[in-house]
């Protein structure tokens, strides 16, 4: 299964694809949609909306996975922020792909471990996870952090359907997840 | 000129198409991209970009006009808010229009004549200049009256180098704008 993780941004939009395959991840690509500022704001998404187009053709992702972004700023960068993530969420759905959104807490305890971790640090975890020689910039890597994320959820809810399908017992589901996140990532350790 | 106004919303979409000719407005279509809220927020925003996408391909609109938006309630609104608007946007933009904005001063300083008009108000001037049978519901009106202040803004635009060609004078082209604005809506009196 490949994974389509986006960083939407109006200026950055990272994205990164990973493969899933028998409960390793693997680097695909990487990169970010790096939008002039001086352009009018149509035109900026209409860049966002094609490029990210682009991107499902070229590297034919199954599924995507978006950053949730909670905002207490000021309202104007908030709208903009917005207009921004609208494009990229319409994008992905107008090209096929199902949407699926973690919030950056979710991420950081599915890629680092803790809520907690810093910028740095998912740089760090995702250039391990996915075995790359160099560090990778801020916006790909949250966006490979997201992809990863999903993957992870993803895993984890077909382990305990198969525990269920085997012993024949109800699995509290939520419970044995958060218990799987707080320790180490599985089968990247 | 035909021109596509639009007042987006993630549950409501207005759209309204007019025509310009030889100065005189007339009501081409209007209508409303009402999307379920049950929906993914991804699906409702495919929702809103597939039906712009429609309208363009059907009514094959030169040009589009937007209401500017300034937003001061809570930033999670705001944040949905941006996202419709943004996928507006971009689906005009990718329709390969350029994509106007005005405030709603400005829009109801053109339709009604003054910026402190009632959504009623804007209702009534929009039936009476387009010459329609009834009144037109507030999210179709809004975006029939953005489409109209675009062709004053246009139309005004245009007197203003005609007087310039003919005197060879220099005019002030934001004061003579402003006093016609304050008037009566011109050619449709």
């Amino acid at each position: 299964m490949r994974i389509l993780g986006v960083d939407p941004g109006l200026r950055r939009t990272g994205f990164g694809v990973i493969e899933l395959d028998r409960g390793q991840v693997r680097y695909i690509a990487s990169g970010a949609i790096v939008v002039p500022a001086d352009q009018p704001m149509s035109e900026r998404l209409r860049t966002i909306l094609a490029n990210l187009r682009e991107v499902v053709r070229q590297y034919e992702p199954d599924i995507s996975a978006l950053e949730k972004v909670f905002v207490n700023t000021n309202p104007a960068s908030t709208l903009l922020l917005g207009q921004a993530r609208g494009t990229a969420m319409c994008a992905l759905a107008d090209a096929g792909l199902a949407v699926h959104e973690y919030t950056a807490l979710q991420i950081k305890k599915s890629v680092v471990g803790t809520g907690r971790a810093t910028k740095h640090q998912v740089q760090t975890m995702v250039q391990h996870l996915l075995r790359l020689n160099g560090l990778p910039p801020p916006d790909p890597a949250d966006a490979l952090a997201c992809a990863i994320c999903h993957a992870h959820t993803g895993q984890l809810s077909e382990r305990v359907l198969a525990i269920d399908a085997q012993t024949g017992a109800t699995v509290n589901l939520p419970r044995h997840r958060k218990t799987l996140r707080r320790g180490r990532v599985i089968g990247h350790g």
